[in-house]
């Protein structure tokens, strides 16, 4: 059930190395050996984190056998803005709630106090 | 690693029937048997994708003991689209190459044909 690629695009950002290594390659291509200098990581443990991304379509990696730079590839990512953004109206709705009743404080009316 | 409220968030949106709950969460609260209702799914297979979105703060429920309606919470939503949203000029400078590349077609340059 969870083979469709939205949700492997999710599962696939439900990691912080993962996302860190997205957020490095923000800053352009690196290798792997770039990739993981930042962490306290093996090469094979960082190794399985980009095949994730990579099947998550997140990155691609250069054809040389010696030299495969990694690229951030944003594709998934603007399915993802598009997805949420469905329920953008939710949480601006909740901050139009939460100004209402600063207001309501502001202005002294204490009726809403739990009693 | 993954204990992270955006890692949580992410993990309990990698799923399709979750993501479904949420989608028929944004037209209402509803109740554990009516959100069952559309899935052949067991109650039970329900209350377990709802307690992923309860953990992950994407829902949250009554009190009553007798009728504990789910309601969409979508503040981890907006932790989304806010961290998806420092992409965005990725996927739109991706349309702009493409623009660019169907453009140098047009104009017949075939400079950066595969040989």
């Amino acid at each position: 059930m969870t083979d469709d690629a939205l949700s492997v695009t999710f599962a696939a950002l439900a990691d912080p190395t993962r996302r860190a290594i997205l957020a490095r390659l923000a800053h352009g291509e690196a290798s792997v050996t770039e990739l993981a200098a930042p962490f306290t990581m093996s090469l094979p443990a960082v190794s399985k984190h980009l095949k994730v991304l990579e099947r998550a379509g997140l990155i691609t990696r250069g054809r040389s056998a010696q030299w495969r730079p990694c690229r951030l590839d944003a594709g998934p990512l603007a399915d993802v803005a598009d997805w949420v953004g469905r329920y953008q109206q939710f949480w601006d709705g909740s901050f139009d709630r939460l100004d209402d009743h600063l207001r309501q404080i502001q202005e002294g009316r204490t009726d809403d106090r739990p009693t």
